[in-house]
Parts: structure tokens; C-alpha cells; sequence
């Protein structure tokens, strides 16, 4: 592959496709402890997969509880995959040179993707097990529209029908997001709709609803759970999402390793987790193997700060509290994030198992203001010449900081992270940071208090 | 590269960073006879460096004089493409299914780059020569907005500042292309501005102009030529941004013989022309060698159609009449398009050099109606992942019917066409499409003949 390339300096390490993974990672198999179960609300017992049935397929539902450390791939989601993976290894070589430092700074970049995100990888997954199972519909919630329009562009691969229900306010004011969605095949619906139970009693009680991505959920499940032949896909949070983003970091491993590194520090930006995890896991399985060492560091918003401050509990997936009960990191299922832009990252708890793998102590987490972040995604838009999603600039901050560090200390780090996006649909956030008018609110002990409140007793 | 790939569906055609090219290809040097000269407005004498060292740097003066076969590629240069370069050649496996055709579609993907389209690969050589040379400022005009992202791109990578005039109707309508611009680093100004003596009289006529591309150009050229410091750079059209350009179709020409594969039919889209010459030349060079024979189709927007109802004479650059003369096909400079949403084919006139080699009968050339493109571009996101520009669905609609010709009859056809963008600025246009508010007119020859009546008299 780098025939030719030694002496050369590398700036973008490609892989062939004959070498997209065949198997996605389960670190769960790897870990000392397993994570604790999810609970029924009713019951408090772990739920089982009957439970789960009239919401996923059951290859999915096995996914979420195997103990087995690798799980094929099929043909058919490899086959899909082939439109944009293996994605590209950057080095970051004009953002180096910017900051003076002497660490080597890599990026995985998801962007390249159909809808521009890492979402893809589980979108298609699940729209392929879906199929199989004879699902003719997929069902799901979107707030910024990422996550609605990698499943609108996988559903079309597989011949399903795909309904988004997108939160109100981001629907009236991201007309681009839901275009794309539309253009995919995709049917969107405003939420809250006429068309659930859910969204009518909202609309009764307030007609002008913004709605949340609280009421989204409860309507795509309601659809969801009425119909036969509908399920429901879900972008983050759970077990089998944060499988199949593993693709990522299993390509990043062989890519270092076609240059002859090894990460010192690992970066990645947490919403509901499923980037990070993509990116971190299979490079957790080689620490906890002891065939690396790297810092695996979790960059969270400061005004959505689960891993640093939020509490580790059960809590409902949903802000109705509808859900399941999971054992995560959160602030609260009832708690509402200031509006930063980085929508992604906008979530009250964080995946089961990343909390998990925390509490373990393999893993730690710092908090980012958005400011610091868009000043990161300028600096790399400029060097690099990606605009980043506000999510990953968030990772970005966190590579910065870490590569001035290293200035200081003459240190050579090699800092890994991963761009899970790229911006173009969300530029008027750059607006508001270059016009000055971004805001940043830390968040009080007062607030933590109050957010934390309305944990449910387990 | 391919090993392990035989008896696989390729899909991705990569090339490795050092597989990048190290020369442009200047056409010109191979053709049966030289083109017309450019002439002079006032004196309709052939222009010389002279002329044109007021707006250019010597080394661009010289590239688009040359009779050259080669130019080398400066490190410099390559040391930016490599952000993008290699950019991706697909073979269209989802497209082929979905149409039932026996042909083989490649398409070379020029989205992946900063910008997003094509433009990069000139920008950045421009950026370059015009640093090189002492220059500190680089002035432009854009219109939807490609270009002047592109050069904002260019000139942070060589601490130039960029200074961009957009046209007012576009600045007001698109604002993310504006943001892009400004995290690039550039600096826009809505045009007609009061800056500039070009600006202030129309203003003064009109407070509240809509702007066009011909004022912009005025504008952006009348600050180079007064200042030493500055000069001006132009996206498409005269042949140095056509030479830098041919990176594309020397990539792809490795990338087909890597499958083992030769095109009999390329087919790409022309407005000013620098994609479709970038991505054909190079083929062209092996038609004219003998080494292969494929039809090369360039394919314009039936609101703009240039090469196939234009007439081929002598005609300014820029709407007002200000730029030296150039013998090409062209609806005459004062003919203003229909508002189509493929902003970047809507040129009066077509690249002199196109221009020249259509008249010597090497390639042809149609038209087609926006509502065609759309579709063809809606198939192809649904199919292939990727939402096209409005651009680029010129070219997909000429694909599509030579595929569904091939199902007609039988042949294997190889089609190769470049897709030089992606629409992710550009959705709200596919949102026009969808909701079926798309309009379409054929010109009639009325409005051709008013057309070209404001021709110069040479």
C-alpha cells in the first residue's frame, strides 16, 4: 500500500477495500466486569427480548446482550459500506505546523460518508437486519437531522420505508436537513404530529409546541409499536449502535500501524457516546490486551456534562420516561441543555457501557465550552481545510490543548481523534461564533441539584 | 493496490498519495491547430504579457501561452492537493442495478475536496504562483458561491488575503456559502458595493441592485489593477485554470487502467468549462494518440446553451464589455440565463479552448432541461449515496440516457463521467424539485437572435 511512500511525507493513509473490517468489536467480552443490566420501569427485573421485540428485530435485540467478542458483518451491510469505507486517516500536518507543537496529530474522518457523519455505519446495519427480518418500515426521531438522514439514505438501499419524526423548531429552522432527508426517500413529519396519540395530546395542550426530541421518541415508538411490519431504529446510546460504529476504530488500528505508530492520547467527542465508542474500543481492547497504552480522554460539552458531572444511576433513555431503565451517567432525564449547536451532544445520560467503562477507571473525560470548540474548528477549517460539525470540534479543542501540552514539554504525542463530521449543513453556528455572539453558561451546583431530582427510585 | 481485490466487486477506486500527478497536461500542445488568439478590445491586436501583467502574476501569463506539452506541479502545490488528492473514482454498481443496464458507469468524485467541488485544484495553484511572486491580496467574484470558497481555501494555506465580491442576490439568498468563506478566513463583500468606483455607479442608479456577475467581476478587477499588492483570479475559463485542472482526468486515466477498463463514452457537465476540460483532455490526448476512442460529450443546461446554439465569434469575457476578446461559442455577453439553480453553468460564453476543440469536431455536445437533471440527481443520491450539485446533474442525466440507450441495445458501454461536486449548500434547489415548483424554458430563437445582437463588431 505505502509502496513508494517511505521518506515521503504522508498526509492521507487510505486502506483498500478489501481490508474494510469483516467483523464489528464487542468490548463488553473484554471487560472485567460485565455492565449492569437494564431494568423494566414496572418491574425493576432486567428486561428480556420479548420485551424488546416489538421495537427491534431480534438479531439486533441479540446484539445488545451477546458476550461474544466479534460479530460478522454481513455481505450485504460490507457491500453498502464499500460507498465510503475505509474512510481516510488524516495526519494533521498544516494544524501541527500551525501550533508550533512536535506531537503527530491523526484524525479518522467520517465525513465522507452519504449523510456526512460516522451515522451511517449503524444506520445501515439496522436497516439490513430490519429487512431481513421482514420489517417493511423503520421508524425514528431526529433533532439536528443527522441521524434522520443516515437512516433515510439506509433504508433506501434495503427497500424500506422511512419515517422521521424531526423536533419542530429544528424542522422550521433546518429546512437543508430535512431537504436531504426527502431527497434520500425519506418521509418527515414535524413533531409533535396529528398523527400519534402522543404528539395529538401535546398539540391539544399547546398548539404552537416546539416540540422536543422527548416527544419525537414517543412518537416514532408509539408508530413503531402499532404495526406489524414497523420497528424502530435508535442512533446512539445502546449496545448494538455502539458495535457497529467499531468499524472505525478497527480501520484507524491498521492505518497507524501502515505508518508505524502508536496512540498516546485518544480523543473523541460524546453525546450519547457512539462516536467515541466507534473510535476508542477496539483501541481499549489492545490496552486491556496490554499491546498499547494509550490516554483514552472523552470530550463532553460543559453545558451537557454527564461523564464529569452528572451522577451514575438509573435513569430513563427518554425524557417522558418511557423507556426502559439503564445505568449511565446523567444529569437527569428531565434536564434540558442550554441550545449550543452542537445538537449531537445535547443528551442527558450517556451510553450504558461507555459509563460502564468509565466507572472502570479505563477511560476519562473532560468538558469543553463551545467557544474554546469553534475556535478549534476555525483553526482546523483553516489548516486542514475540513469544516468540522460543532460535535467533533469539541474533540478538536481537546487535541489542541493536548498538542500545546506537548509544546511545552517537547514531548512527541501521537494524539488520535476522530472528525465524525463535517459542518456544511451547519454553518450558521460558525456565524454566531465569527459574529462574536456565541454564548457560553457553565452549569451551577445549584443546577446539577435541581436536574438530578428527578432520578427515578431503583 | 488491487491485490486481493480480483473475483471482488470494486467499488472505490483509490490511488495512493504518491500516485498523485507531478505535471498538467496542456491540450493545446497536441491539437491540429493552434486556438485564435485573444485580442485586445481597443486595438483588436493579439494581447500580450503586457496586458495582462496588471491582473496576473507572469508565471499564470506564461501557463496560459504555452505550447508546452507539460507543466511540472510545484511541491508546494502537491503538498495541498494531498488534503484530497487522490480524490476517488466510483464505479456506479447501485446506479447500474437500479437502471437495468449493461453498462459500466465510473464516475470520479471531486467533492471530497475543501470546497467541495472541482475548483480547489486551480485555486490552490493560483494561490500559489500569485504568494510566489510577491502578491499579498487576491480579489474575485463569485456567484452562488464555489469559487470563492475555493480561493478562500487557497489563500489561507499561503497567507494571501482573499477578498471576495458576491453578488448581492446570492449573498442575501445564501448565506452559509458566505460563513464558509469567512471560516475560511476570506473577506466578502456584497456586490455592488461602495468600494469601488464600478460599485458606487451603479448603486447610484439603483440603491438597492440585485448585482450580477459582470459588476462583481468589475469590482473585483478595478481594486487588483489599482493596487501593487493585489491581484485577481478567475475559476474557470481561460486556459491555466484549464491546465491545473487536468489533475482529474490524468487520475482517472490510472484509476480505469487499475480495472482494466477504457471509457468509450465521457460525458461531462460545461459552464465556464474547467471541469469538463479537466476531467477530458487528458482522454482526449489518448484519442488523439490513437490509444483509445472514446466520445467525449460535454453537456450544458438548455437555459445556457452555449456550444449548441450559440455562435462561435468573437466576444467579451464579462457582461460589461470590459475584458479582452475571445473567439468562443457564446449567446453574447449581454444574454442573462434563466435563474436555474446550476448557478455554476449559467456563462454566457464557453472556454475558448472548448470552444476550439468543438470546431474541430473532437467532441460534441447537448443540452438538457434542469427537471431531467434533478431526477437523474435524485436517482443517483437514492442510489449511490451522494446528493449531487445542481452542476453535476447535467452530467448524471447524460449518463443515465446513454445507460438506458445500452439497455436498449444491448452494449456493454464503459461511460465515464466526472460528479465535480456535492449539493450540500445547494438542497434548497432539490427541495424546488421535490415539492414539483421546478420550472423549465427552451429558448426560442427569438431570444437567441436578441441574444446575439450586442456581438462586437471584430
Amino acid at each position: 500500500m505505502l509502496a513508494g511512500m517511505s521518506g515521503e511525507r504522508i498526509t492521507k493513509i487510505t486502506l483498500d477495500e478489501s481490508e474494510i473490517p469483516r467483523r464489528w468489536y464487542n468490548v463488553a467480552a473484554d471487560l472485567p466486569s460485565p455492565p449492569p443490566p437494564v431494568l423494566h420501569p414496572g418491574t425493576l427485573q432486567p428486561v428480556g427480548p420479548a420485551d424488546l421485540a416489538p421495537l427491534f428485530p431480534m438479531a439486533l435485540i441479540e446484539q445488545e446482550v451477546t458476550t461474544e467478542r466479534y460479530v460478522d458483518i454481513p455481505d450485504e451491510v460490507l457491500d453498502v459500506y464499500r460507498l465510503w469505507r475505509p474512510s481516510p486517516l488524516f495526519r494533521a500536518h498544516r494544524l501541527e505546523r500551525a501550533l508550533g507543537t512536535p506531537a503527530r496529530i491523526y484524525y479518522k474522518y467520517e465525513g465522507v460518508s452519504p449523510a456526512g457523519s460516522h451515522k451511517p455505519n449503524t444506520a445501515v446495519a439496522q436497516a439490513y437486519y430490519n429487512a431481513a427480518a421482514g420489517v417493511r418500515r423503520l421508524t425514528t426521531e431526529t433533532g439536528a437531522g443527522q441521524w434522520g438522514t443516515a437512516l433515510a439514505f439506509a433504508c433506501a438501499q434495503f427497500d424500506l420505508t422511512c419515517e422521521v419524526w424531526q423536533v419542530r423548531a429544528s424542522y422550521d429552522q433546518k429546512p437543508y436537513r430535512k431537504l436531504m432527508i426527502e431527497t434520500f426517500g425519506g418521509v418527515i413529519h414535524p413533531s409533535p404530529s396529528e398523527l400519534t396519540a402522543a404528539g395529538r395530546a401535546v398539540l391539544a395542550a399547546d398548539p404552537h409546541s416546539p416540540g422536543s426530541l422527548g416527544i419525537a421518541i414517543s412518537e416514532a415508538v408509539e408508530i413503531a409499536a402499532q404495526h406489524e411490519d414497523t420497528k424502530y431504529a435508535l442512533g446512539s446510546v445502546l449496545n448494538h449502535v455502539l458495535l457497529h460504529q467499531t468499524v472505525i476504530g478497527e480501520e484507524a488500528l491498521l492505518q497507524l500501524a501502515k505508518v508505524g505508530d502508536t496512540p498516546d492520547v485518544i480523543v473523541g467527542c460524546t453525546g450519547g457516546g457512539s462516536n467515541f465508542a466507534g473510535l476508542a474500543f477496539p483501541f481499549l481492547r489492545e490496552k486491556l490486551a496490554g499491546r498499547m497504552d494509550p490516554v483514552i480522554r472523552a470530550v463532553e460539552p460543559a453545558a451537557c456534562p454527564t461523564l464529569t458531572k452528572g451522577v451514575y444511576a438509573y435513569d430513563f433513555g427518554d425524557t417522558a420516561g418511557m423507556t426502559p431503565l439503564m445505568k449511565m451517567h446523567t444529569l437527569g432525564h428531565d434536564f434540558v441543555p442550554d441550545p449550543i449547536h452542537a445538537g449531537g451532544l445535547r443528551y442527558h445520560g450517556m451510553s450504558p457501557l461507555i459509563s460502564h467503562v468509565y466507572e472502570l477507571g479505563l477511560i476519562e473525560a473532560v468538558a469543553k465550552s463551545q467557544s474554546e470548540c469553534f475556535a478549534a474548528g476555525v483553526r482546523f477549517a483553516r489548516t486542514e481545510g475540513i469544516v468540522p460539525a460543532p460535535e467533533p470540534t469539541h474533540a478538536l479543542a481537546a487535541c489542541v490543548e493536548e498538542a500545546l501540552r506537548c509544546k511545552e514539554t517537547g514531548e512527541p504525542k501521537v494524539i488520535l481523534t476522530a472528525l465524525c463530521g463535517h459542518g456544511h449543513l451547519d454553518m450558521a453556528a460558525y456565524g454566531s461564533y465569527l459574529a462574536g455572539t456565541m454564548t457560553d453558561r457553565e452549569l451551577s451546583p445549584e443546577d446539577l441539584k435541581a436536574a438530578a431530582a428527578g432520578l427515578p427510585v431503583v
